[in-house]
């Protein structure tokens, strides 16, 4: 086998209305995606690989194993930061497939194999002296976690490869996990949802529905308070009756994606509704104009309604992947675009952001505003985000097409090749543009054979001024934002439609209860959100920018800078914080406010930092 | 002895440029403070006494004394919340002698000296199993900390009661720590300070050296990693070396407390040099406009300069507390009104927010914006604010009036009498005002005897327009506001001064990097900050109100409302952040800004959630 490594396989979900487009059949040739692919694989992935043996991560496996002496090192849940980088290099390999890749992942393999118990048992913290406290602590000790990352792991290593040993090894840990845990067995939640996904997936690769039944199992158990009843854990109520997203934002959002997988599977419209308030809430209070998730660094976790400060966002870059898998999910529940728009502004913005331009290096929190401290890491003593990004840029090729009974979905625009298979048909998709810089899109469509099917071209939300011709001809009709434009016809090899997207310049507002953006505006041109930062604009401090709402924006691409972006320039003023003096708060009738006109430039958000240290905001003073 | 309860002695102290004015000769006559003492006296501090039993406080105490058994209760501080509570009883049994609270108080006391061991040792946490853990984890388990507020209440008892039976319990205690702690002893700092400041109030008390060496050796201690050299902990850097506020609010304040008490004794410039750093940075980046200090939940922690959230403020009531209390010992050593300022400033807000107006509940938290969830409670698992507020407002007469070496200064206005030692003369100051409402206070000025001597009246530093009659007669020259003014005459029974503080409203602004306040305006009349509250703003959300910066404000007295307070009244505009529906962001071109005129009450920000839920903000924003 090997070769059709798709991204959450609902080919057979019943309730799934989009079925997956292999990594394999998508190839990017843009200037944006194909580089940073390419830059996942020939430098994250080999220097991951390097930490995770430099930090004692494979250590724990081969200490597991009795090839090593001394204790486990780092953090509990270590095993998993292995596990993520072998599901990054699965995903990677199936695009670009590298016999190194393939070696070191093989490596890997053998040494999580030679850890496993001869019970199916797989976790090198519980080992040893610590066997006994194997399924004590769900709450704490990240078991569950763990086996879910193995889980996803193999499944992905697998659909790449062909090669079944990793899948062998994470299954006989399923079936562990199934001989303790489920009705008139042990009771239990875990207490950092991950495995219920990763059981829906184990379920829908090896057809095994004990798995689908314990992802439920795990889902149903929430809120009984077997883990405390803290809403940090999401364990303050049963799932179906949440209607606010709170705690930690990781858990918060991996526990959706298993609800969704599993209502993809089962059509429990119980918790499609909760669901759906949980999105409502994330996006209609609680998400960052980067896509990011998670205002508090207290608990790592969702602040009130509208409680979203900037310089002290959280915004983990975990989250928004998390908030990108879970929106996938969802889009292959509904075709609604709505759930597109959330993870192409995650993916351009609070995704993009959590790694550097070079690969090297990782922001764990994404601030939307900083006085110039906050600077990427090559490496955390808690390391989720950094395989965590690799593993989703480089599955990136599979989050492009979709198919539904009827058509063929574009999710994402990228001069890419793809080889879309459409019932007997195959459709070969070639996409030409220079987005996110330009809205102009062509797709080429060239079926084998000619049939009638529909092509679903998405307009995204942040498009007021849309329009699609196929082969010259205009489609009629004002296209609504935020969904997908079904074009049904005969379609022959050499069709070819153009969507046309207007890309201004926006001046965001938030809504009023957003307190640190009252009277601000960002900037939003396309996908990408701006930021100023000291780079560009060395004159002045760019907090104190005030942008006059008539002032002209002009965007201009700038093929050497920062990999290629559109830089947005304009005039503004900016106040001298610096007249302020020691005094943090005066009369406003004895403040002079004098302003001075300064040229700024702003660069996308994710770009920042990848320069020298500096103030930096997204959010800027308007008038 | 007794009928000399001084806040900070300092009347031996060295470096002290201000000597106290006891408790017991200040009477308040005003209908503000007076009736809030009462409160204390007859609401307050038997509630909590009550408390104390039915939380296991006084259980821990009987325990340890072998009376009772069973585990230990509650958090391992909590004999801390005994002492505090035995202090403030001294204070008010001091300004209002009550024979029920000196029974209580002494009752408290035998528990305390039954449960004392032999060698002086006193903390009900270590003892039995845990009597081997004790000295063993400084920086965690408050022994020192508890032991600080011991000595303090044993000092106030002592010096309200001229009873010695605490005092020696207290340095018994203080000299087994004696024996365990110093050079060429065991090396030491304590997790939490607070017994530096005790330490040295002990030694002014009973004149023992070894207790002022000890409070030095624990300052010199931090920062050599003693206790694993957290920012937290105020361990990351020798006190000295300090130039930025950081850490636990309440430690922070508490170590400035101590280390101040020791520059007041020794006369350590390089002490001094370091707080006027710490003190720059905490008003000029760091303080609310309440007086209120630390920013951030996560950790009760100072955030970065100018991170000042509102409605996820800290601002801990003890934190406030602290200080007004660090601010008090800097003015003793500097004469500088700047410190009385932030005094004011803290008592009337920060400080005050912390107690309901009926004394029955209390804020530990107090944000400067709410959407109606907070509220005060009747004690806390953590129940360090109750009775730290009982103290401070119990001790309040004590910190009207100091005397130096040739005068009386006058700090606080309150409708009051007051008999001033000076020498061998005794003055009586009859204080008439309606302060804090109303800027105009009469200061009889009666000596007993007729002498040359000097009256060093404040003004506020909120006053831009401050005047002074004697006798009807004008001082001459602008009086600078800030600081206190010289009157050096020769004093006769029937002099009269008059203060005419000018009290404006004032629409006061941050600092440009405040980012929450960018564009707001907070009103503030004399040392009162107001708040818009729901209670009074019915028909819309005050979180919405816009104020025009030509609006006129009215001030008016309302005796029957809050207790009596001043409002505001203006009108203003409303948008209705409804309308902005269920999105989060949108570009400003698509978002019409319907605003309806509205007019708005506001109150004195340390009266609200006095009355029914809704939403409350300090900040408005203005145009």
């Amino acid at each position: 086998m090997g070769g059709l490594t798709v991204i959450v396989d609902t080919a057979r979900s019943r309730f799934a209305k989009l079925h997956p487009v292999p990594i394999e059949k998508v190839r990017l040739k843009d200037n944006f995606w194909a580089p940073k692919l390419k830059i996942i694989q020939e430098i994250t992935l080999p220097s991951q690989y390097k930490l995770l043996y430099d930090t004692g991560r494979v250590f724990n496996f081969r200490r597991a194993a009795g090839k090593e002496k001394g204790d486990f090192q780092g953090l509990v849940f270590n095993d998993s930061d292995v596990y993520k980088w072998l599901e990054a290099a699965a995903f990677s390999y199936a695009y670009d497939p590298s016999p190194d890749l393939l070696a070191k992942s093989r490596e890997i393999i053998d040494e999580i194999a030679a850890a496993q118990d001869e019970d199916g048992y797989l976790d090198t913290y519980f080992t040893f002296e610590r066997k006994i406290e194997r399924w004590k602590n769900l709450r704490d000790l990240h078991e569950l976690y763990c086996a879910g990352h193995l889980m996803q792991a193999a499944v992905a290593f697998y659909r790449a490869t062909g090669e079944g040993k990793i899948l062998d090894i994470a299954c006989r840990f399923a079936d562990h996990i199934i001989s303790i845990f489920g009705p008139n067995k042990r009771m239990g939640v875990p207490g950092h949802p991950e495995v219920e996904m990763a059981l829906v997936e184990l379920y829908r690769t090896v057809g095994k529905k004990e798995y689908l039944d314990l992802a439920v199992f795990f889902v149903d158990n929430r809120g009984k308070r077997l883990i405390g009843g803290s809403p940090y854990h999401i364990d303050h109520e049963p799932f179906r009756k949440l209607t606010e997203i709170v705690g930690h934002a990781v858990r918060a959002l991996y526990l959706n994606c298993g609800a969704t997988d599993i209502y993809l599977e089962t059509g429990d419209e119980t918790l499609f509704d909760a669901l759906m308030r949980l999105w409502h809430n994330l996006t209609g209070q609680k998400i960052y104009l980067t896509g990011g998730a998670g205002a508090r660094h207290e608990g790592e976790a969702f602040g009130d309604n509208y409680e979203l400060p900037n310089a002290r966002a959280y915004a983990e870059t975990c989250a928004a992947i998390a908030n990108f898998m879970w929106n996938w999910r969802m889009l292959l529940a509904t075709c609604d675009g709505a759930f597109t728009d959330i993870m192409e502004l995650a993916l351009y913005n609070g995704i993009l952001s959590g790694i550097s331009l070079d690969g090297r290096r990782y922001f764990y929190v994404n601030p939307l505003a900083d006085r110039g401290r906050h600077r990427r890491q090559e490496w955390f003593y808690c390391a989720c985000c950094p395989p965590n990004i690799a593993r989703l840029i480089a599955s990136l090729p599979g989050y492009f097409y979709s198919t539904s009974d009827n058509g063929i979905w574009v999710h994402l625009y990228a001069g890419s090749e793809a080889h879309v298979k459409l019932g007997d048909n195959e459709v070969t998709l070639l996409q030409e543009t220079n987005y996110p810089w330009n809205g102009e899109v062509d797709i080429m469509v060239n079926p084998k054979k000619e049939d009638v099917f529909s092509m679903y071209i998405r307009v995204p939300g942040w498009c007021r001024d849309a329009n699609i011709n196929v082969n010259g001809e205009k489609l009629e009709g004002k296209l609504q934002p935020g969904g997908y434009v079904e074009i049904n016809r005969l379609w022959r090899s050499g069709d070819k439609i153009h969507l046309s997207l207007a890309m201004p310049i926006d001046r965001i507002i938030s809504h009023p209860h957003v307190a640190e953006n009252n009277g601000k505006v960002a900037l939003k041109r396309g996908p990408i959100v701006y930021c100023l930062e000291r780079a560009d604009n060395p004159g002045f401090d760019v907090w104190d920018v005030v942008l006059p709402d008539d002032a002209p924006l002009n965007a201009e691409y700038m093929p050497d800078m920062l990999g290629g972006i559109v830089t947005i320039r304009s005039e503004a003023l900016a106040a001298d914080s610096e007249k302020f003096g020691r005094r943090l708060y005066a009369p406003k009738a004895e403040v002079k406010h004098e302003m001075r006109r300064v040229k700024f430039t702003a660069i996308p958000y994710y770009a920042w930092a990848n320069r020298e240290e500096g103030p930096m905001t997204v959010w800027i003073k308007s008038i």
